[in-house]
């Protein structure tokens, strides 16, 4: 089934212990359609600038990614500028140039409407209340959200949060959302502001999923939590995007499931850290342009293997 | 198969957010024995004070722990006083008096020469050495260590680790170790120093089982690593000694399988985890010295529900 994922298509200009790169293509929106483009079909609500060029859409295009709600503004596309020079596990945001995204107003082609499944990447909790309200079919909403609108927007936040079935964040911002240290104590919290699963990444620990009966048609019961693992990986090249290529693995692989189910919520998480795993392998969405199905099930099974007791030898 | 463990016994005062205990038994070789006492025989060198009572023997004694290797001494145990309340994840030590434990040397009684098992808990490399030479036909050493010992006795250290089938140790000790902060190359370096197996502790998130061939008669060979989840604790009374549980439980599976297979150390992993999380539900060594076997196996089941794609609902 489709989903229709709203945020960011951007320029990213990134050094790493790897290397430096200038204005590649990213964006969470980005990074988020691709990895979830092998699993399901994908459909973009954004906004670039003069600067994005037929080269730069065909990265989706290619991938069968709908870009028909990409937006075109007079300006450049939004710029951001990080370092991990210092610390691989931690961005260092030394420019973020807005430009046309500083004025971003979604809107949602009549072509897009009949999505089941809608993604609210990282963006203004506003602009993801808006798009929700526009999509009232859906069959399920799934966001993201980061420190900053948690800080200085918690108000409109908690809105957004009201009508998510699924919240993806990492642990500071699991913390940071509930005032509590202890995970199980901040899952329940959040999960009391709406989100029915909580999803919180742990970077190179992997990740725990938070489950509620409410998730499957239940009461307010909650169920065991799951951990999925990440791969320990000798070499990182380039963290950005690693988060939206989980969201885009997770969430791609939910949408191509009959039904959503406990199981169905574990493996996807699993193929969260398989998409995410790949994102990081080279600069930018160079992996996840040319990964193959047949890859993703190998590390899918690598994945397995490396947490599954029944494992051979 | 028989275990000897040489390392603390002690007494511990420790103030956590839970509320506070005074000179409560504890040091790592105690919590390790009681640990793997569920799993196999368990022999314990250490050295205690005029202060360690029969009341405090009977709490190895009744389960069944050899305590003829414990050494009385004229004057006070081993205490150690700490505090978790700014920070559960991490122990703030406000007091350490070796008392005995200063002069401590190790003396392993005839009875003890035929253990298979050798772990030596974190004490000085110079003693960890002098047991290991004095136990030449154990089929298997497994050691823990500290940041301490790493920063300033690390050429004492380094001849243990080319003595060790296993290490044990933590995230921040890898990296020092090794001088490594990626966890792959961490644990080649730290490998490369001796152990054919290195088990990091990743404290809430798990851990994560590095392996060569070596381990199991084979070559230089890397095997893929292996993640074993932590249960998501709602509360954690008391963090002591829940990575000498982990040792424990780890090692006391493995020295009670007729093999060792990869499959055995993936297990003891579990196992590790389980006696872990037993072990900081409440102060001291107090919930595992009454823990039921059944209780143990209903966990390893929970600690498999939470981490494999394959259970139930």
């Amino acid at each position: 089934m489709s989903i229709l994922v709203v945020g960011s298509v951007a320029f990213d200009s990134i050094e790493t212990p790897s290397g430096k790169r200038e204005r590649v293509l990213g964006g969470a929106a980005t990074h988020f359609a691709l990895a979830a483009s092998y699993f399901t079909e994908v459909r973009v609500i954004g906004v670039v600038g003069e600067d994005f060029l037929p080269e730069h859409e065909a990265v989706l295009t290619r991938r069968g990614i709908d870009t028909r709600g990409i937006e075109r503004a007079a300006g450049k596309s939004f710029h951001w500028t990080g370092s991990y020079v210092q610390d691989l596990n931690s961005a260092e945001t030394l420019a973020t140039d807005l430009n046309v995204f500083a004025t971003f107003a979604p809107k949602i082609p009549t072509e897009y409407l009949d999505a089941e499944y809608l993604f609210l990447a990282n963006i203004d909790p506003v602009l993801q209340a808006r798009v929700r309200s526009q999509m009232p079919m859906v069959k399920m909403v799934c966001g993201d959200t980061m420190n900053y609108w948690i800080g200085s927007h918690l108000e409109n936040l908690k809105k957004v949060l009201k009508e998510l079935d699924v919240l993806l964040i990492n642990d500071g911002e699991a913390r940071m959302l509930s005032g509590e240290s202890n995970a199980v104590r901040a899952a329940e919290k959040v999960m009391a502001m709406g989100p029915k699963c909580l999803v919180v990444k742990h970077g190179e620990y992997g990740a725990t999923g938070f489950f509620s009966e409410r998730a499957f048609g239940g009461g307010e019961k909650k169920l065991r939590p799951f951990r999925a693992p990440a791969l320990p990986l000798e070499d990182v090249v380039d963290p950005t995007g690693a988060g939206d290529s989980f969201a885009g693995g997770f969430y791609g692989y939910l949408a191509s499931q009959p039904k959503l189910t406990p199981s169905a919520f574990r493996t996807a998480m699993f193929y969260g850290g398989v998409m995410g795993s790949f994102a990081v392998e080279r600069f930018g969405t160079e992996r996840l342009q040319d990964v193959s199905r047949a890859e993703i099930d190998e590390r899918f099974r690598l994945f397995r293997e490396i947490s599954h007791l029944d494992t051979e030898a």
